[in-house]
């Protein structure tokens, strides 16, 4: 038989309840993924299922013991009174168009049996500068979860970010509401994109707690956030000073 | 279950009879879609179908009101006496060869049900200069409509364009006719190809108005005509002498 | 249902028996094709079999009367005393490695049906320098049709060419022994490479012709020889001395 | 009906017990394919099957007798008291991702009928200079295979090779872990990965046979380096001074 393109193996078998299934994938500045990380670790939420693909690379990567892990994506639950919540995220989105649309898909599928009542999917927006507090901004395709953030200081755009939204953060969106009727929302945290970005992470985890109402804290983000500030820093000093405000940086 | 490579979401289930089939996608010059765009706007034609695939680019694209909508293509009707006007357009074509066939294939699949009794696919000529009055070419599959549409000023020419006719603008036309027995024409009309040019749409707006024997204005795509006239005009004065003429503008 | 990814449209049900089948498909100095032609004409063979594939380009070629064609590949026939003949060309090969193959793979099946015996691929061995009489290079899966071949004076070279035959030429040849069991053979006449290249088609028509005990003339091929000749010779001219030795050419 | 994209020919019906499935591919330094060549040449190994696909590339190889062969992967075996050998090697790895994927896949999913009870994939470790004595590198899925072949003096290093280990060697060990439950290890020789290393594969070689308690030599191993290091001295003594230390070279 030939290999299916998406391969989901189920580790545990788990009835969440009225759940809220968040997409935090490697991507713009990192942002989605970082996000998604900092929940997993600090709600402590268990992987449930792992997603293998043929849309991913070919590839194994090597842990701190030299133990070898092929690359996948995965699913993270954690029960809550008012509604379970899911975190899916990964070593790699698809490589091609067709993979992000098959994985997202067949994700989407298992949704059905998991009780997944919205889809919150997180991400990074691209301005190409520095800037001392990123704003969130956010896009929906149910009105009534725009409604929600918009009290919380989430900013609803007009054709913002002009180039659309593009991979997991966007499909999940997309295929969700058209296809599998679940409604949904992005938050896009504002980023340079020139590297790893915990500050805007920060700014998007602190929302989504919010929205769902989790109490954690963002100290291990601020930890981050200062670690990169302090090597952003010194590259931005080592410009001449016209650069300087190229980068945008007013710190 | 494997996602389909072309999903097609019927909208409301409509009885089209003894209809024309237009096909005008994004392209050369975007001739195809503003002449479909212009159509679907001035008749208040409907869209009962939504095309989505993973051959399209994994994207959302943000509205006015910041809503996230999945890329996709779409099908549009208007009621007439004397044979229902279909129009096929969208964001995209097909990302690849395989995709622009099964988007097509798919689509002419469903033809079968619509009483599609002839494909009309629009489309740019690229010719590489700006001119006065557009010429608009055309290419055919079935001789009867060659002949109808000659006598409105269609041009004819052997082997023209040179390399033939790619993406929906072919397609349609040639598995239209060699795997579904539909007849087919191709109204092309000349462009630069340097942008988007709805000077060369008008043109071919006419002549399919007249075919389809339609009577609606074409006003506001002289309005859109002047737009980039008057861009392009500037383009040109700051253009050396020798340039301009290369240009081929004589306006 | 999903387009099949190589769509056999069959025009007439022939019978062939103890059939030879000749593949020529565009590629390096247009070898196969200029040879496979030149039989369809001079043999008026008839098509029988239209291929249509989504690993062809998304495109339909305009004729002298501005009609459009599909790209496509085709097979015809010419019924013999002895076996007879049928011949494998098209428009393009397919535009990606699983394209090739597909197709070639659905071809030979088809195979199967039609009592093919042998397969005898065609194309340009690229020496890169213009030679005054080409040689033929053969290549076989099975030790009898070099025996054959050989006597006729096709040059069997250990190795050669390094870098394998690829393309239909080549797969016709691998597949059809590998997985069809149709013993095979490739002739493949030097040619620069630099263009279409008929002096070397007439070589390779040549030794065809007389494993086949076909009697047609190659004047018209002499005709095409001499319209390039023309061509390059100027081109030749143009160059400095020591380019010349370059080209090789010392006609 | 479409050509499967791996394809399994059984060429004899072997019963294997115990058994040990060697890969050794084509790849960085070629370290994996000279091993498993040398392990072939050297046990009299048979091949047992073929594999053809439409993820290798179109084409044949021309052999020393000018007969075309299909490009394909293949499986050996070698009977042994206490557990059969069997080896994967080919000529290509799969041209994409998905390529390499399937082929992989395929080719576990048969190991279930051939009693196979461990993996052991070989590699390169690019390290971009040349070493004396190149050190190997072991990656693995189980515990159990580490602790056995580090007494050997593999060297299991933390989070090396830092990309992981792509194609093959990487996915037989995922894989056939994660969806056949078949423990693996990945033994890896450092190399420059400027070209083909038998030094690298002979310490492999050393290793592997050690691990397997198979006794042949490794001269003909020390042949191959002894042709590579006149070649690459030559080189070497005619690099400037300060190139000779970039290229790591202390012999």
């Amino acid at each position: 038989m030939e290999m299916e393109s998406v391969i989901v193996k189920l580790l545990e078998d788990i009835k969440p309840k009225n759940a809220t299934l968040i997409v935090g994938l490697p991507g713009i500045g990192n942002v989605g993924k970082i996000t998604a990380d900092y929940l997993i670790d600090k709600m402590k939420a268990k992987k449930f299922i792992d997603v293998f693909s043929y849309h991913l690379p070919p590839q194994v990567l090597i842990g701190n013991d030299a133990r070898a892990k092929l690359v996948r994506n995965e699913v993270y639950y954690k029960k809550r009174k008012g509604g379970d919540i899911l975190i899916f995220t990964g070593d790699f989105q698809g490589l091609t168009s067709q993979g992000q649309y098959e994985i997202t898909y067949r994700v989407l599928e298992i949704c059905g049996d998991l009780d997944v009542k919205e889809i919150i999917t997180l991400g990074g927006y691209q301005i190409g500068k520095l800037v001392e507090l990123p704003r969130v901004l956010g896009s929906f395709t149910d009105e009534r979860l725009k409604d929600k953030v918009e009290k919380l200081g989430v900013i609803f755009s007009k054709s913002e970010p002009g180039g659309g939204i593009v991979g997991g953060a966007g499909l999940f969106l997309g295929l969700g509401y058209e296809l599998f009727n679940i409604p949904g929302l992005c938050l896009m945290g504002e980023t340079s994109g020139y590297f790893s970005d915990p500050k805007s992470a920060k700014q998007v985890t602190k929302i989504l707690l919010e929205y769902l109402d989790i109490k954690i804290d963002t100290k291990e983000l601020d930890e981050k956030v200062k670690e990169i500030e302090e090597i952003t820093n010194k590259i931005v000093e080592n410009q001449p000073e016209e650069r300087k405000e190229d980068l945008g940086y007013f710190g």
